[in-house]
């Protein structure tokens, strides 16, 4: 198991990759975000967008499901109180394939929970193009290692 | 249809309500977020959540779906940059019935676009005990009225 102590300032990953379908992008749409240039392919082409693009909270959920499956299996993870700067920078068009990756840019133990530390994170996503589409800082609380013989 | 200059700093309006299912925070969290406690009732019991929790991510598109359907089908929306400051303030459990609030705190037109605005929006869910589980501050591009004769 890896602890908030684990986690140095100036740390980098990369927590796989996943391609993104027309068929993803619409199903999330219709549920969450039902925008024009989310979910109708012809209505998208005639937009600024020339074509159907993903919802920003679906770009954001594809990151957190590759952190979450290859960066978090063995982290003692107690949640997040939130989120800084989430920059959607380029359009997520279906066929991309998205990286995910981060570097802890900050990390301090709770002044009121001896159990707890917050690490906080820069995260990307970045397509088949080397191009970031999105860009965010993201605390997130963990758990503190156990003393040994606490 | 309603553009960039029908929003003035100030505006407030609800949009909408709904509520929360156990089977729908399984299913973001299956595809999305699969930590513990989103996902599994035993484990979440177990954890420092008490009980199964929304996602956050599941949150934020909760937030979005009720402000498309119920604010967003007669605006000239272009899309979104970004966002600040998103804070989870409470957990969001199966049953809960969430409304959508939000408030415009400032507006400017593009320097480069003429035909563009941005509105930065105050936007909340509030949850059936007036408890606010959810704050951020979203930019939001939209069309510029046209000129009558233009």
């Amino acid at each position: 198991m890896r602890y908030w102590e684990d986690f140095e300032v100036g740390h980098e990953a990369e927590h796989g990759s996943r391609a993104v379908t027309e068929e993803e992008i619409v199903a999330f749409a219709r549920e969450y975000d039902p925008q024009p240039f989310h979910l109708d392919p012809e209505a998208a082409a005639a937009s600024p967008f020339g074509g159907l693009i993903a919802s920003g909270w679906h770009t954001a959920a594809i990151y957190m499901g590759l952190y979450v499956r290859n960066a978090m299996d063995d982290v003692a993870g107690m949640g997040s109180p939130g989120v800084e700067e989430l920059r959607w920078l380029a359009p997520v068009r279906p066929g991309d394939t998205l990286t995910a990756r981060s570097r802890v840019v900050d990390t301090w133990p709770s002044e009121t929970d001896p159990g707890r530390g917050t690490m906080v994170g820069e995260n990307e996503l970045v397509n088949q193009d080397g191009v970031v589409v999105m860009r965010f800082r993201a605390r997130m609380h963990l758990r503190r290692r156990p003393e040994p013989n606490g």
